[in-house]
C-alpha cells in the first residue's frame, strides 16, 4: 500500500508545484502516469510507478490497450462532426513534436484534433471546465474528448475551429488515439426509462411521472451522475486507503474490513447540484448538463459510519487539527487524476452527521453506476461530495484540490459571468437548500377537473437534515397558496431528516379557465423557503436551481 | 424543593385535565394560585401552596399588594380609552357573582371591564392570544390588561364593545383591580434610544442607523422583547430547578453552582420571530408588535453548557427517551403561569449545539431586561426559546405546553387566517431562516453619489449555525445584483456560526435617476436565500418576515 500512497503524494507535490508556478508547468502533464479502468485496480500501482519513473512524453500510451477502436470514432453525431479537424489547404503543417513545444501559456498553448492544429491560448480563460483544458496542452485533445463527449457537438467544434492555425503532419494524424481503448466499452447496462442528458460520461434521470411513485426510489430508476467512465471493480480485491495528514498514519481496509464495523442504515436523498438546471437556462444560458426535475432520488444506504472508521485511526472530535476530509474515487481521467471532493471535518466526525461508507443501496450491493462496491454517503450534502467507487480518504487541513471542489459546484451572484468569475471567492457547495417539484401533472398535460379541483403531487427536500414541514401549492401562478394535504416521509427528525418528502394536494382551479399555471414551494424545519424566480438566483453554472417549480397545464371538464 | 415541583406537577395535571375537557374547566382558573414579582422568588412556594389548598375563587387577590394604583388607571392613552367600559343606560345590570357563573363556553363566557359586562363567547376563536383569553373568563379582564397593554387601544376596545351585554353592579366596579400593584412599577431603566413598539410589557428596538456600528451589539442597544413584567431577582437567593420526567430526578442549582461548570463563551445573534414584521404588514394586516429591522442583536454570552448540566443528571445522548427540553421563566402572568418554551432534545444534548445557561452578556452580568441572573441561550434558534430569568428546566417527552410554544410563534401558508388557523398543524419555530437588512442608508434618506456609486451596509444572519457566505445587493429594485464587497463576522464555522455578519457594499446607481430602490438578499452556507416578496410568505402572525429588504432613497450629486 505504501508505495501507492507515497507515489500519490509525490504526484500531488508535483501538482502543487504546477499550481504554484501558474500554468507554466502544467503542460508537462505528459510526465504523469496514465492508466485506465478494466484491470485498473490491479495494474494501477505498476503503471503509476512505470509512468512516473519513465517520465516520457508519450506516457499517454500507458492507458491505450492495443484496441483498434479510436476515440475519434466515438463522436456521437459522426455525420455532423466529420467536417471538423479536416485538412485545410493553405495552412502551415506541424508535427506532433512541433505541437508539444507549445504546452505553456508563455510558449502559447497548441493542441491537435484530427488533422487540425489549434492555438487555444486565448480560449483558456473561457473554458467551462476551467484549467483542466491545460491537461491536453502540447498534444491531442482526442483522448480527453473521448471522455468528455460534451465537446463533440457542432457548437463546441465551431468555436474550436476559430482557433485553427495549421494542419497536423499526415504521419501523426490519429497517432495519439491509435490503439486506444474505448474508455466507455465497459459501462453497466441501464434501465431503458433513464433519459440521458449525456451518454459519455453517462448522466441520466428517470421520467418525472415515475419519480414519486415510491418514497424509496428503486435502484434502477435512480438518476445517474457520472463524471468519468464507470470503473469495473472486483469487490474481492477492493481496497480503501485512508491517510491522516496530521499523524501521517495510513491504513487500508478491504470490503470485509468495512463490513466488520457496526452497520448503519439511513434513508437519504441524493441530489445533483444541477437538478432543475433546464429551468434556469430559460433565463439565460448556463454551462452544465440540462437536467430536468429528476436528478434526485431517495434510497436507504447501509454501511460503516465514517466517524467509527476514523476513530480507529485516532481521529476524533477535539483530537484533530484537520479541517476537511477528502474523498477520491477510483474513476480517473486520462492523466490518472481521480474524481474527488471533500467535506468539512465537523460533518465527518459528528456521530449524528451519519456519513457512511455505504456498500448497500436499498438492501442490495450498490449498483456499479452508483459506486460499487463502496460509496461515501454524506446525507444532506450535494451529490458531488457523495463520492462513488471510493478509493481513498485523506484527513487534511485542506479542502480537496479536485476540479469539482475548487472550480465547479459553487454558487455566484447573478452578475458573475465566465469573464469575471473567481472560483476562489465562493465556498464549495455542501448542504443543499430547500427545493421542491411538481411531478404530476406534467408540463403541457391536460388534466381532468373534479368538483372544481385537480390533484397534484411531487417531492420536496432540504439539505442539512432539515425536514420538510409544509409544501405550498398554487393553481393561479402564485397569487393564492394553500398547504398540500399530505406529506409522506420517513420518521427521521430534524436535524437528521436526510430523506425527501412526497406530497399530494387537491387544489381548486379558477372557474372558466382552460389553462392554468401550477406552482409549488416548500418550507423546511428551519422555515427556509424557496426563491420565487430564477432571475435573482441565476448563476453561470446553473446550480442551486431551486426557484418555485411552475407547470403549465390544460384543464378538461 | 420537592414541594414546589410536586405542586407544579399537580397544577400541570389540573391544567391537562382542563385541556382534555376542552374549555369547560378553564374558567376555574381562580382556583390557581396568584402571585407577583418583587418578592416573587421568596414567597412563591407559600403562595402556591396556600392558593391551591385554599382553592377560593378570589385567588387573584394574592397578587394584589394593597396599592392604590389600579390597572385601569394605567391605560396608555387615557383620554381615548375613558369612553370604553362606561355605564350604558338601558342595559341589564349584573354583579361579579353573576359574571362568575359564565366561565365556560357551555355557560357562555362573560367578562367585565370597567362598568361593562361582555359575552365574548363568539370572540374566543378569533382572539390573537389564543385560549389565554379564557384565563379571564367569569371575571374582570382588567388584571390581564394591566399586563398586556396592547388591549388598551381604541381598535381593540371598539371591537370589545361589540360584545357588550350589560352593566356591572356599581359596588363591584373596580373591585377586581382595587389595591392591585402596578406590575410594571419595578421595570429596569432603559437606554433612551430604544424605540418601544410596546411599553407594557416593554418591547423596543434600537435605531437602525446604530445597529451595525459594531459587530457586537452593546447591551444598552440590544432589542428588548418582554412578554410580561421584568421579575426582580436576587442573584444570591436565585435557584434554578431541574426535573427529568423519565427518571423523576430533581435538582436545584444556585448561581454559584452554575458557575462551577466550565465557562463556555459563544457569540450568538438573538432575533425575534417578528423582526421586520412592519414590512409584512404592508401586504395585509397581521397580529403582533410592529417591529422594524432592529429586533435583533449580536452578543457574546458566557455560561454553563446545558449538556454538561444535564449529563450530571444522567441525561445524555442515547441514554434518554426524552424528546424535548422545556424552559420556564420566572416572569409569570396573573395566574402564575410562567413564560415558557421548549427545544428539541437533539439541540440540547449536542455538545456542538452550544446551548448555555448564560450569566454574562458581553462580559457583564446579564442585564435585567435580558434575563438576569440566568438566561438560556439557544444559539441559531428564535429568541422566544432563549428563555430569560430561567427558573426551571424540564426534560420531557413533550413540548412545552406554554402558549408561546403551542399557539404562537409558528408559520402558516398565506391563505390561513384567524378563522381557519389550527395551531396544531404547524411546528413551533426553532431555527430561523436566512435574513438580511439594509441599515444605511435609511428609507427616504438622501444620499450623496460618489463616482457613480453609493455606499450601503447592513446585517445578514441565518439560524441553525449557518454562516453567511454572500450578500447580494441591487440598486435597481432587484433587476441587477452584485455581491457585497466585505463581510465581517466572527470566525465560527458552519454549523456553529451563531453570530451575524455585517456587510458593506459600494453599488453603482443608474445614471440620471433621483430616486432608486435598494434591495438586499443574503445567502447562507446551506446556500439558502431569501424569498423575494412578502406576498408569498405572508402569515397571520407576521413572523419569519425575511423577504428582500427594500429601501427607497433619493440621490444627491
Amino acid at each position: 500500500m505504501l508505495p501507492r500512497l507515497t507515489l500519490r503524494r509525490l504526484l500531488e507535490g508535483h501538482h502543487v508545484s504546477c499550481r504554484a508556478l501558474g500554468v507554466r508547468l502544467l503542460g508537462s502533464h505528459h510526465n504523469h502516469q496514465r492508466e485506465w479502468s478494466g484491470q485498473q485496480q490491479q495494474t494501477r500501482h505498476k503503471q503509476q510507478v512505470l509512468a512516473t519513473l519513465a517520465g516520457v512524453g508519450a506516457g499517454i500510451a500507458l492507458w491505450m490497450k492495443y484496441n483498434h477502436q479510436t476515440a475519434a470514432a466515438k463522436l456521437e453525431t459522426a455525420d455532423e462532426t466529420q467536417k471538423y479537424g479536416v485538412y485545410q489547404n493553405g495552412l502551415p503543417e506541424y508535427t506532433l513534436e512541433d505541437v508539444s513545444k507549445h504546452a505553456t501559456i508563455k510558449d502559447r498553448v497548441w493542441v491537435s484534433f484530427g488533422s487540425g492544429v489549434y492555438d487555444i491560448t486565448d480560449f483558456i480563460a473561457k473554458h467551462p471546465g476551467g484549467d483542466k483544458i491545460l491537461l491536453g496542452a502540447g498534444g491531442s485533445v482526442e483522448p480527453f474528448w473521448a471522455l468528455y463527449a460534451v465537446h463533440k457537438n457542432p457548437h463546441v467544434l465551431d468555436l474550436f475551429e476559430q482557433y485553427r492555425i495549421g494542419n497536423l503532419a499526415a504521419q501523426d494524424v490519429g497517432e495519439s488515439v491509435k490503439n486506444m481503448d474505448d474508455p466507455y466499452a465497459n459501462e453497466p447496462r441501464r434501465h431503458i426509462t433513464l433519459k440521458p442528458s449525456s451518454k459519455q460520461p453517462f448522466n441520466a434521470e428517470p421520467p418525472l411521472s415515475l419519480l414519486v411513485d415510491n418514497l424509496i426510489t428503486p435502484n434502477e430508476l435512480f438518476y445517474v451522475r457520472n463524471h468519468l467512465p464507470v470503473p469495473d471493480i472486483d469487490a474481492s480485491t477492493y481496497e480503501l486507503e485512508l491517510f491522516d495528514e496530521e499523524s501521517q498514519k495510513e491504513k487500508t481496509l478491504t470490503l470485509k474490513d468495512i463490513k466488520k464495523y457496526p452497520k448503519q442504515t439511513i434513508t437519504a436523498t441524493v441530489m445533483c447540484a444541477g437538478n432543475r438546471r433546464s429551468e434556469m437556462i430559460k433565463v439565460k444560458p448556463v454551462k452544465g448538463l440540462s437536467w430536468g426535475q429528476a436528478a434526485v432520488g431517495n434510497a436507504t444506504w447501509s454501511g460503516a459510519r465514517l466517524c467509527d472508521v476514523l476513530k480507529d485511526m485516532g481521529i476524533e472530535d477535539g483530537k484533530t487539527s484537520a479541517v476537511h476530509v477528502q474523498f477520491e474515487g477510483l474513476d480517473t481521467d486520462p492523466t490518472s487524476m481521480p474524481y474527488g471532493g471533500s467535506i468539512p471535518i465537523e460533518k465527518a466526525l459528528d456521530p449524528h452527521g451519519d456519513v457512511i461508507l455505504a456498500y448497500e443501496m436499498n438492501g442490495e450491493p450498490i449498483p456499479r453506476d452508483h459506486g460499487y462496491p463502496v460509496r461515501v454517503i454524506v446525507p444532506g450534502v450535494v451529490g458531488a461530495r457523495n463520492v462513488k467507487w471510493l478509493g481513498r480518504i485523506i484527513v487534511s487541513k485542506d479542502e480537496s484540490n479536485a476540479h469539482w471542489q475548487q472550480n465547479d459546484y459553487k454558487g455566484f451572484a447573478p452578475n458573475v459571468d465566465w469573464d469575471t468569475v473567481d472560483f476562489k471567492k465562493s465556498p464549495a457547495i455542501q448542504e443543499l437548500p430547500v427545493i421542491s417539484a411538481i411531478c404530476e401533472p406534467l408540463e403541457g398535460e391536460t388534466v381532468k377537473v373534479k368538483n372544481g379541483k385537480i390533484k397534484i403531487r411531487g417531492y420536496a427536500w432540504s439539505g442539512g437534515g432539515r425536514k420538510i414541514v409544509r409544501v405550498d401549492v398554487s393553481s393561479d401562478e402564485g397569487k393564492n397558496w394553500q398547504a398540500a394535504d399530505a406529506l409522506e416521509s420517513d420518521k427521521a427528525r430534524h436535524p437528521r431528516a436526510w430523506g425527501w418528502t412526497i406530497w399530494t394536494a387537491e387544489v381548486p382551479v379558477p372557474k372558466g379557465k382552460s389553462k392554468v399555471q401550477l406552482c409549488v414551494k416548500a418550507v423546511d424545519s428551519q422555515y427556509n423557503t424557496q426563491p420565487e424566480n430564477f432571475e435573482n438566483i441565476w448563476n453561470l453554472r446553473g446550480v442551486l436551481s431551486n426557484a418555485y417549480h411552475r407547470v403549465n397545464i390544460n384543464l378538461a371538464k
